[in-house]
């Protein structure tokens, strides 16, 4: 492994050796004060984030490196010259020992690890990965609740258009004996693919619109915000949210050892009374990101290069997504990949070809 | 002490020690090279202000320490969906060991301190405190005047809105035999508050149209930048300012070891032939501005945890100022204290309650 | 020498010599990794431009030191409260060692190295200069090619507005027997003062249309970006470019030990197929870009001081040019010199004064 674009991208036994290094730099930070003393990680990000570009940083301060990059990249850089992402990715790798990228375009993370000569880590790219956001998510779970199977997880909000619900779910889909409480609005539900997919790999899952009907079952709730800058005004009419706030009342039959997780920023959709609350465990999530950053910064900086294990080819047909990053920069090299239903998806985006 | 946002948290033997760690530091600055080693500082300027975030990023890297943080903050952070000033403090404490931030709202920087777990360094909120800019100027006057007692300090330009001026006024209101000569046109003069304070501690004061009448007796002038953004069209057609430039015809009466301080950027308040006076320090100013920085950081990096000396109670009563943080994030822990003027005040903004 | 602000401040030995000690960092980097540790670059961008930005950056880390400064800077900075980019490098040169300055206006890096304490580095000023590129180029021609004399060199794209072109012409110049095959447009020809200048030195050229035509000849082919954002709509009518790509069709009569170089972005003037040809050297020229500016922070940190070799004179005339510092700038102190035309010139924009 180069590059991590997608959570998939790493195997169980590589996301058991990630936790295992976060949880030993979360114990030992003097120990790793010192590991990229003389590196630099370039912050790439195309679109603003401010909480997931610190970070980043912070992690690759922990580690004693240095920082360069962008962090609203669509106005300020070559790109508003029309430079493409691959360009902008190898000339990056002369001066950064490691990127992370985010972009508003799918798959331009891949392009950029493709053209590369660098590790590229995916910081999100637009509605499709965001896989160290994952990652401080098992991280959270395992050391908070001591296992990654034998969960019951609630995961509510905005769960049709939630970049990290729809990673979140595919990565403990990997795992045993996980079921999911699915609570949304019914506008705001699972898109289908997801639950195709959940189908396909026989996760047990409950698709509800009330947060408290389950609570009381739940290992883990997974809050999330609703981005209402991603909705239409006729969304945001058809539901106010209401029923969706987690408070210290709908909060009232869960059992004490449940954990609570929202990737934040939130907005009101934990009332600020949970904080104080000994199963509210965001803020500890938002720790265990850094730690679980270090971890993967060191396992890309310091293991072997390229992965030949994805098999690549050429796609003669033209991706349909015009979303995706091979619409917007026509020059770039096709790739697909025969996916597990048999269809022949592109490499940046997933989408089917025909 | 665990945060510094207002100067008078300060007391004068806290500047007294602040002043001389400040000199030690520009006398052996390699002594301090690697005091910050491994510390991070998060410099979170909701409003720009490049001049003030370079010089702490400038102590950070003198401390040898790490600076990460935002620029633009009102534009590009997760303030602008919709996190509270509490959250992304709470947050960007795991990321730093030390925040400075500048908000636009007032008692943002005091909210921020009251939910980090690290300490927070007001560095601008609103018109309201300014403290490091304060420190920087006891330690130039200090430093070049030899003394912060037994002082005549004229200061000119925009007394109603120059936060500078409001905090240097109370700062140095506290030191023996300070006399005040306070220059403006009536239409910028200090406002009623600030007066009723002087008359309170039995501060003398002058109050004089002309910048030139009383410039034999200075030993300080502290000339100000006319804030023209903070104007409407009105005033500025009421005076055009021209007689509130300091020049070498202005200053031809002024004592050889008057000192001159600006808090910069000036535009034309001094002529640029003045900067070749000896009297001239806002240069040497600026440089000040660093080293008590530095030594700022140390203290609140190095010192005993939560002050308790603050005594604080929930206000029943909504705080009345509409800039105050508590009116903007309505979610925000109310705290009231008993000023010596006997009202009930808010402790972010310091308004009278009802 | 203090400040780089025009190639042309550089002899030929000095060039030499920062090559040199720039191959040196190239095959031994571990030996600087210290360099400047402490030390610390202040990248003050009044415009945007991402790649030189991270350039001087990664080379400052590359050294073990520290960076602050802005990206964005004409928003931004106390520049847009009406400081003077005098008064604005004075401040910076007490929070940094060195200054790199990108700026719209001519002649402002000028103003600044004037005004500071500390060595300024011109990093781009309109359509001035910008040496940094030029010492890039000429590392890459030298390292490529094994020399800077005896060489035929093409220079294809936008000649009449091409910053870095202008440069690359007056530097090589100074080598001994150097002929230019000048491609462009004719509405995007070289200006006349630059042809003036060229039959002056005695310097062999050839202007043409054709990007083919003299291709067997090249031992460096330099393709220039057409800065669309320069031009008028009436301009981008008359010549859509198409003739002025690099592919490997155009590029088949090459020898095989021409180079390809670009000081990039680019957009479309070569072809993505070009990157896997051998002679493609503008990735290589990018990272020879950052070890030349290593190589120049080197020297302007630690050789001795202020260069007293330029005379200048106050000029009682005014610049003509309105897109000059001193135009901009009313207070500025007019400098000029004696140009080898006989002309009395302005020392920040080099126009001719009355």
């Amino acid at each position: 492994m180069k590059d991590l674009i997608n959570i998939l991208d790493l195997s169980i036994s590589d996301i058991d050796e990630l936790i295992k290094v976060a949880t030993d730099i979360k114990a030992h930070p003097t120990k790793y004060a010192d590991a990229c003393r003389g590196k630099t990680l370039a912050t790439l990000f195309f679109e603003p984030s401010t909480r997931t570009r610190l970070s980043f940083e912070a992690a690759m301060y922990g580690l004693g490196g240095n920082v360069l990059g962008f962090a609203d990249g669509g106005r300020m850089s070559s790109a508003s010259k029309g430079e493409t992402v691959s360009d902008t990715a190898r000339i990056v790798s002369i001066y950064a020992d490691i990127i992370a990228m985010r972009h508003h375009i799918e798959g331009a993370p891949l392009a950029a690890g493709l053209a590369a000569r660098v590790p590229v880590i995916n910081a999100g790219d637009g509605g499709h990965f965001h896989p160290t956001q994952t990652l401080a998510d098992l991280l959270t779970i395992s050391s908070e609740c001591g296992r990654l199977n034998n969960l019951t997880i609630g995961i509510c909000g905005d769960l049709k258009y939630g970049r990290t619900v729809h990673s979140l779910i595919a990565a403990m889909s990997r795992y045993q004996n996980i079921r999911f409480i699915l609570i949304s609005p019914a506008s705001l539900a699972l898109p289908e693919y997801v639950i195709r997919e959940m189908n396909a790999a026989g996760i047990e899952y409950v698709q509800t619109t009330s947060l408290t009907k389950y609570m009381s079952e739940l290992d883990v709730l997974y809050m999330t915000r609703v981005q209402k800058e991603r909705f239409d005004a006729d969304e945001l009419a058809q539901d106010d949210g209401e029923g969706y706030i987690l408070n210290n009342e709908t909060l009232s039959t869960a059992k004490p050892e449940m954990r609570i997780l929202h990737p934040l920023p939130r907005v009101d959709e934990i009332a600020v009374e949970v904080d104080r609350d000994p199963r509210a465990k965001y803020f500890e999530q938002a720790e265990y990101g850094k730690f679980i950053r270090m971890a993967l910064i060191l396992r890309l900086l310091y293991s072997s290069g390229k992965d030949e294990s994805i098999k690549t080819l050429k796609a003669e047909t033209k991706c349909p997504n015009d979303r995706c990053i091979v619409a917007v920069e026509p020059e770039i090299e096709r790739h697909a990949y025969l996916a597990p239903d048999g269809k022949l998806r592109c490499l940046y985006c997933d989408a089917a070809l025909e």
